[in-house]
């Protein structure tokens, strides 16, 4: 037996008792005539003591030759400590050493395996094995594998059933870019990694399995970002016999019990705002709604005043910035430079300063009487104190970048606020947008989702203002999971499929199984995805997607230590009828 | 609102209430004056009503065009049944429909959704959607559901934590083939799909996160059979500071709560068996032990009597087959043909009937007397009305024989019951074995399992002699579950990777990773990999292990629908710099 006990369970009611413990060494100290070793492993740290008047001496000899990370096994007896240490719930006590032997010693770790290390991001990422020794790194696992559990167990006791969809299949021209997979049984075809299980469970609810749902890796072999992993997981999940809301409220249900549960918050319902308005109001499909500073659209009161810029934009709209006209030449100044930059590309940036006593400054005062300004002020609803700033441009171009200016003056307000958890459904997306490269709509979901059914007749007419019946959920400013009600009819599917520029004959090799299988009885039915890793994250504090999984792939898509891809053998390639070509 | 009630959930209790109920039509029957409509979804089959004197003439016409896998949606009072089906939870009422309406029609389905089915397997595939609506079928993937529930929150609740590891992943050498994939960043260069998580699991551990398993899917590029699909999935676990009875303890709880949570049958310990000994008893690492059989080797009773074939033999073993001594000689010389088929290749069939009258009549009777053969049938426990089957020859090649006869006779008597279940553990695996055509040692479990400590010595005298701590559970003749106490110590993995026939730098350049993290401070650890696929298969009563996937891939491994795998298009083949040879 290597242990009776883990290193995070003893404390002063396990006094006098003979205990063994096995785990790393974090830190040594020696004081001469008393030794201390901090011995770790994944439940916590206790304290082994060595001293010269109860410790036998080689015992002590043995203790101080040791090094940080070996990997020991301590009996001894549990005794209350001197000075005792209350962060710690060990802190009461140490076991005073009898036996001790060392299973394992380490070489000196390239960092401190500590909740504070001295190690570099990528010196971590390359011994990750060490960098989940430490707690912080540690917990965010035991945390995702937490999230999962709840996810798994609501949505079975929801009535779900978790099915297990094919990895190797065909390949489909949508989205993103698959990853293939060269068959050896038939040579010179490959199959595709999935990016989604998407057909898969709409078959599985033509099966009239009613409830699916699957925590799922997807692939997509996309260039990668500092956080987006070629592999990643999704929970995913499709319902019959609903119609959106229904499908909104199982969801909503889902994530209340996950910030119920690993937050202690509790929500009423979710707001529902549709896409036209979120992007009226936030420039932004996916706005963070923890803080207010809505946008205020000011064409009737800012036009046709003479000022140029403002007359001849499509829309001058604004922000009112709380507690900020204090804010100097210099600073505003700087914002405007920020919005210049050319990631965001605004031409420039207009102020009015709402000043504490009353008074009014903007950058435009020489075009506007007071009493114009006080308009706008009303509008915005700002008080004495408080700083109008106003964009003005293309309604599609001036959108975003008031959306970027105002996540930029929330982050440094302090306003995005990790321990506030403000949830948003975000409804009626458009079905299509247009593609100036290809000239043509794409999907903007994916050609599954369905129109909302009195926008059909649009269609025909007018596709680009055809409203989907699809959503998002979005939390602190993320996406974290998107969904439709999904086209059930053979033919109405047809149609979209010909909207989107396929042929028939495309539509039939692309589609054709799922076309079929809706000629046999399918269920309404729609369904959600999640983004598993961006919730975990979320769930876990706004911190990096990577840092929740055990073995992340770097900017390359090598796996942090094992430095895969590799190279094949030749065997292989020939087995495989492939060669490579450079 | 599509229902107010599934269509499995109505009875006595609710007469009287207006329902919505939704589904497709298993059965319609037309009675003239009255119709009768079976409304089917996942949760059961409610009977809809229509008769001319309570239902409206243009419903009833409408019903009457309704065809089989229609999906409906249909309102109506709940009313008590005349003729009442007790074996339906259902059966006590009907629907009398007062609104009816057509949610999608169907063309007629090429085989009968019913739980007897006229469809054949091939059919039955094509359309898997469709064989998926049937409660046999459909019941299998909610049992797998099930079953992978049970094993997350059982393991959850013992400590463990689900970590996904990754799917791309660098190529190593061991086992069977991998499947390689592509990588665009690094062309040139490929992914290769997991056979297995080991060691990543392995560097959970020198991670610290103690206790590790994971439900996920892993990828071997074989020939297919019939029950062996190229995705399959593992529960993989792996469990630091412990010895090889900590984990058989661990998992033979997983197990015994598995059994009975679903077959409602408890277990005492399970019995282990050394490897050498299930050889000697069963001729088979995998023994089922459902019923006795026992092998009873007779070197000392029938050798050196004159009958040369067994005087030559290296091992003469039987088995009783007990109350089959009125096997006809007809029936003794299928038997005979059976074991001297290729597929077994036994040379011949010996036989000694102990006849209910306590005679005693074999087909060796000219070399021994009946003392000889009463000594035969005292080591076996014999009694009247036994029939005993004996093999000789060399003892590598007549256990297997005999094993085959033993699992055939069984078969035949009806001895292997799908209701019992009979559990073991078998222990003290060879660590090698060795490979002819390579001329060399090969792991028996893989690379890292470790030797038993006290046969360590033989790894330089005798390595075919050395036992690892490895270890099979098997159930009812079912290998469901490997694993074993890994090495953790450098050096000890070093030299095992050079007795398999590794040189320093291919050890480095394969498994350098996990040995550089034994650097650090391994802990001692182990595991298991359970067969989740065959698992399934006989808890739900030893089927088809594909009835449980719902989209398996059929031999050349395509999916059974979706036609997968397919061609690739030209731009992504320039794109990963390869070239289609053939």
């Amino acid at each position: 037996m290597y242990r009776t006990n883990t290193c995070g369970e003893l404390n002063e009611s396990n006094i006098g008792q003979q205990v063994i413990l096995a785990g790393w060494i974090q830190t040594i100290r020696d004081k001469g005539f008393v030794t201390w070793i901090d011995l770790r492993d994944r439940y916590g740290i206790t304290q082994l003591v060595f001293d010269e008047q109860r410790t036998d001496k080689d015992l002590i000899d043995k203790a101080k030759k040791l090094g940080r990370e070996f990997v020991i096994q301590a009996s001894g007896t549990v005794i209350e400590r001197t000075s005792k240490n209350p962060n710690l719930p060990t802190g009461g006590v140490e076991i005073l050493v009898d036996e001790l032997s060392i299973l394992n010693p380490s070489i000196v770790p390239p960092f401190t395996i500590e909740d504070e290390t001295d190690g570099g991001e990528e010196l971590r990422m390359k011994y990750r094995y060490l960098d989940i020794r430490r707690t912080p790194i540690k917990n965010k696992l035991i945390f995702r594998s937490k999230v999962a559990q709840l996810v798994r167990n609501y949505l079975s006791q929801e009535g779900f059933i978790e099915v297990e969809t094919p990895v190797l299949i065909k390949s489909t021209p949508e989205g993103a870019r698959d990853f293939v997979v060269p068959s050896r049984l038939n040579t010179g075809q490959f199959y595709a990694l999935p990016q989604s299980p998407q057909t898969f469970k709409q078959l599985l609810m033509v099966g009239g399995l009613d409830k699916y749902f699957q925590i799922v890796k997807c692939f997509r072999d996309e260039d990668l970002r500092a956080d987006r992993q070629p592999e990643f997981t999704q929970i995913d999940c499709e319902m019959s016999f609903v119609e959106q809301e229904d499908i909104l409220d199982t969801f909503e249900g889902l994530t209340k019990h996950l910030l119920l549960e690993l937050k202690n918050i509790s929500f009423d319902k979710f707001p529902r705002v549709t896409y036209a308005e979120v992007m009226k109001k936030y420039g932004n499909d996916k706005p963070d709604i923890r803080f207010g500073m809505e946008f205020v659209e000011l064409n009737e009161e800012l036009k046709n005043s003479g000022f140029k810029v403002f007359d001849e934009a499509e829309l001058v709209v604004g922000i009112n910035v709380e507690k900020c006209a204090s804010y100097t030449r210099k600073q505003l100044d700087e914002l405007t430079d920020w919005v210049k930059r050319p990631q965001i590309g605004a031409s420039g940036l207009v102020y009015i300063r709402y000043n504490e006593d009353g008074s009014i400054k903007s950058s435009v005062d020489k075009f506007y009487s007071e009493e114009k300004l006080k308009a706008v002020i009303q509008k915005a609803k700002a008080h004495p104190g408080d700083l109008l700033l106003i964009l003005s441009g293309a309604a599609s171009k001036v959108r975003p970048q008031l959306s970027a200016l105002r996540m930029e003056l929330a982050e440094r307000l302090g306003l995005r606020n990790p321990d506030v958890y403000a949830p948003l459904w975000v409804v009626d997306f458009p079905l299509l947008e247009w593609d100036e490269e290809e000239n043509r709509y794409v999907a903007m979901h994916h050609p599954f989702t369905s129109p909302k059914p009195e926008d059909i007749p649009l269609l025909d007419t007018n596709p680009g203002e055809v409203r989907a019946n699809a959503y998002d959920l979005v939390l602190n400013g993320n996406e974290i999971g998107g969904g439709s009600v999904r086209i059930y009819n053979k033919e109405l599917q047809g149609k979209m499929l010909s909207l989107l520029g396929f042929s028939q004959e495309e539509a039939e090799a692309q589609f054709g199984f799922l076309m079929n299988a809706f000629k046999f009885g399918a269920p309404p039915h729609g369904g959600i995805a999640f983004g598993f890793d961006r919730l975990v994250a979320i769930l876990g504090g706004q911190e990096v997607i990577r840092d929740y999984i055990a073995f992340p792939k770097n900017n390359s898509g090598r796996d942090v230590m094992i430095d895969a891809p590799s190279y094949i053998h030749e065997q292989q390639l020939e087995e495989l009828n492939i060669k490579i070509t450079k």
